[in-house]
């Protein structure tokens, strides 16, 4: 897990977008942007023009590479590069170093066509055909020294934004296989162009929630031309029978058909009545799970479970299906709350304790620009959890053994979340339900102090709120009511070491309740 | 298939219960009851002790002789044979002859120990212990030749009548596999005793329809003591959602688990529900579906097709399943009324026409006693149906080829249920698609005139009700709405011959109004 921690460079002629580049780009990666020429005009409190008129260019140039010094000290900026920057060897060799350049092009003709009156006036040096083409001609060698060259001019923005987020999030794709049928995952920036080809030359119904289909439909509307658009209410009172036959019924009325497509475009709530809807649609039809977000793409969109609750009982009804693909939106992920980060993330902690260290250390030690939503890091949490997972239900996809391990937490945890009459979110109750699966395994001699430690503390940082917790008595007759216990044993995932797990069913109420009061007494002293 | 068509004689010394016997299972086998005693105290006029004392017993013996000479030269009579009746070796010997001999043994002391006064008075010899005895023992030899002997003082009625239908239809097991999972089909009169072994050490829920309660779920809570019985009103409208809905709340109240099991008991209704929730519940628990009517039998219950409707349309919803097992309930199919028989007997001719020409053989020519409701025949009827469909399945479970065989006369047919909005039942329906596929086939030199003629005729016979059919071009759209209809093509299975089918995409709205308007003129005609 080695995302990129770097700044992202933007070169390029005056009149290229850079700056507007750099302002979408750090919204898209949850990044500082940072404008040299604005910086630099603070710097000196006048305008560039007058600087060099009044003290030469030398001490601009001085000043600006002195500017860039500093920035390539920090990470993860996003840098709109004056237009000079990269015309001096030695702040291409900085750039280089502390991260990638990203040159926009375009001959000057070209730009200046795209520039309206009042840009021109800005920079009178657009007067002078012959000075900008010399200019131009001048500064070619240091543009084209870039790690990615767009076409300033015929890209839209949007275009070019994705173009940057591919080149530092490329493709990939995560072999999963359910009962001896492909289901790949695949990991991208570019959800939409994925699913041109599997759409092509059959009906599509796009089904997805109020939320979502504000922030994301347009950019699938474009992709699905015709798709007939299904929007659900957003929230978990969607995951009902009720709301299925709505959904049943929008799909007879546009007459789709076994071999048409349903894209379930969404979180959790929309892949899992998704993929009930289209594997109970005319007995299965062909589905696919695009999950927007990260609790969606480290959880709920992989390995084919898919559910609806019924009256006073969540995920009681669905089936196992096995999708023809899952899309992971990296893209959408930047759009996600705060709140929603934590939800995934505490999802994906539990994936690196059970199974893949390197992924709980990640968790561990990049926390702060997770929890700020840094792209990069966020979506490499979202790949490493989903490649878990691929691998746990490939192995095991009607959770007849080692899917198990994805339970770990969920024991006490759905107590806690049923107790609470699913009005603490499920994050923050499995949270609660990892520490006390921690405090088990730690009072058993299972993990040392030190990782025990560690974990709750990471645990409290992606949840700090408190919640209130059900005693060892009133969680026991919950947790035998879960779909997951078995002839009235309770099984409960313990920790034996990172990365390693157990299932025992052998936890007595006495043993719960000192685990509980445990994690209890830490949350009065915090 | 040649199921008993001889009669059967039951012997035993006096007050072994042959007439009470002889009577239930006329009723279980839908047979005609013979009461030799009765007819030839009818025949001389006079109580037969007063024929002994005023004729003597040459005249009586040589009566009941005649009588049974006449007997045997009927068939499918149940007999009540006088008690010295089998005395006679060559009374035996035409009873062998022309049937099969039950006998009801018990010595005289446990004989007399179950009569009441009234039964003892009727027949002065009781009064004498050591004549019975002597007379009892003269007897041995005569009641020990049979092809089954009963205790008739141990077993009670409707034991004595299983045994004597199990004697009769013994058990079938039908190997059926669905995606390389077993699903075995077992035929058998004893179908809550079968129940026993998988129901043990599990809880169980019971889903069945008021009817079906009515008639059979005593016989079912003799051997699932405990089960949770959930009892849906009886029709189509229980294959709702919200049908679905309240029976997931009775599982959630009971509190099932994935292991333990659901057992379907009732039609298609029953079953199509019982299959659908079982395979949704906490993504699939284990599901058994015992079959109580032909139709189910012959189609619903065999196959792994589940289905729920939504307001509109039938079957929209549903899924392949593999249940653990499927138990036709032979012994149910004699409590049918005889339109649910006449909609099996649809459904079996298709299977015949397409698949088993000696099952199409058997139809056409035990015609009356099908319909009367003739029990072995009924059931070789619905087992021969079963074992075609299950081999038709285990080779193509998901209907990507062979299975669309079975949608002969249902492209039509569903039309024609659509078109009268479900008032005219799915065996009629059928009924008149089969006949226009028959006319398709005619048309194009598939099927000569001989196989078009009786199968046309066998179809008006098992179906004689009209009902008015929508011309081709009413028909079409709502042929291609249906959910085997495939990117705008019409599939039609047509005949090639007894036993031999084809799928054609090539049908227009013109030949198939010319075969409807040759449908409806023979309509008009008879």
């Amino acid at each position: 897990m080695n995302p990129f921690e770097g700044n992202l460079y933007l070169t390029g002629f005056m009149g290229t977008g850079k700056s507007t580049l750099a302002q979408a780009l750090g919204q898209a990666l949850r990044r500082s942007v940072v404008d040299m020429d604005a910086e630099l005009t603070r710097h000196f409190g006048a305008p560039i023009a007058e600087v060099f008129r009044e003290q030469g260019e030398g001490v601009f140039r001085e000043a600006e590479s002195a500017l860039l010094g500093r920035l390539s000290r920090r990470q993860r900026l996003v840098v709109a590069c004056g237009g000079g920057v990269p015309v001096d060897p030695a702040n291409r060799a900085l750039m280089r170093r502390s991260g990638r350049i990203v040159a926009l092009l375009g001959d000057p003709a070209a730009l200046r066509a795209r520039l309206d009156g009042a840009a021109i006036a800005a920079r009178p040096l657009w007067g002078d055909a012959a000075a900008v083409q010399a200019l131009w001609s001048a500064r070619q060698a240091a543009y084209a020294d870039h790690d990615l060259g767009l076409d300033a001019v015929g890209m839209e923005l949007s275009a070019k934004v994705e173009a940057v987020l591919s080149h530092l999030l490329p493709d990939q794709r995560l072999p999963v296989v359910l009962e001896g049928r492909e289901s790949p995952v695949l990991a991208t920036v570019a959800a939409p162009s994925a699913l041109r080809a599997p759409a092509a030359g059959r009906r599509v119904a796009l089904l997805t929630d109020g939320h979502v289909a504000a922030r994301h439909l347009a950019r699938y509307r474009e992709a699905l031309p015709g798709a007939v658009e299904i929007v659900v209410p957003p929230g978990e009172a969607s995951k009902s029978l009720r709301r299925a036959e709505a959904v049943y019924q929008a799909l007879l009325a546009a007459r789709l058909e076994r071999r048409d497509l349903l894209v379930a475009l969404g979180g959790g709530v929309v892949t899992d009545i998704g993929g009930f809807v289209a594997a109970t649609w005319k007995r299965g039809m062909d589905c696919i799970l695009v999950s927007t977000s990260l609790l969606g793409c480290v959880d709920a969109a992989v390995g084919g479970k898919s559910a609806v609750n019924i009256a006073g009982s969540k995920n009681q009804v669905g089936l196992f299906t096995t999708p023809r693909q899952v899309i992971l939106d990296l893209a959408a992920l930047s759009t996600l709350p705060g709140s929603a980060r934590r939800e995934g993330l505490i999802e994906a902690y539990k994936t690196g304790l059970a199974l893949r260290p390197e992924l709980a250390a990640f968790i561990e030690t990049r926390r702060r620009p997770l929890l700020a939503g840094d792209l990069p890091d966020v979506a490499a949490v979202a790949i490493a959890s989903a490649a878990a997972k691929g691998a746990v239900v490939t192995e095991d996809f009607r959770e007849m053994g080692l899917r198990r391990v994805l339970n770990l937490g969920h024991t006490y945890g759905h107590a806690v979340e049923g107790w609470h009459r699913c009005r603490v979110s499920h994050g923050r109750c499995v949270a609660v339900g990892l520490r006390v699966s921690l405090e088990l395994s730690r009072r058993r001699g299972l993990i040392d102090e030190a990782l025990a430690e560690r974990a709750a503390a990471t645990l409290r940082a992606l949840s700090p709120r408190r919640c209130a917790l059900p005693t060892a008595d009133e969680a026991w007759p919950l947790m035998l009511h879960d779909k997951k216990a078995a002839a009235g044993r309770l099984v409960f995932v313990l920790l034996a070491g990172l990365g390693r797990h157990i299932c025992v069913d052998d936890v007595t109420p006495e043993e719960l309740a000192l685990a509980v009061e445990a994690v209890q007494r830490r949350e009065d002293e915090s």
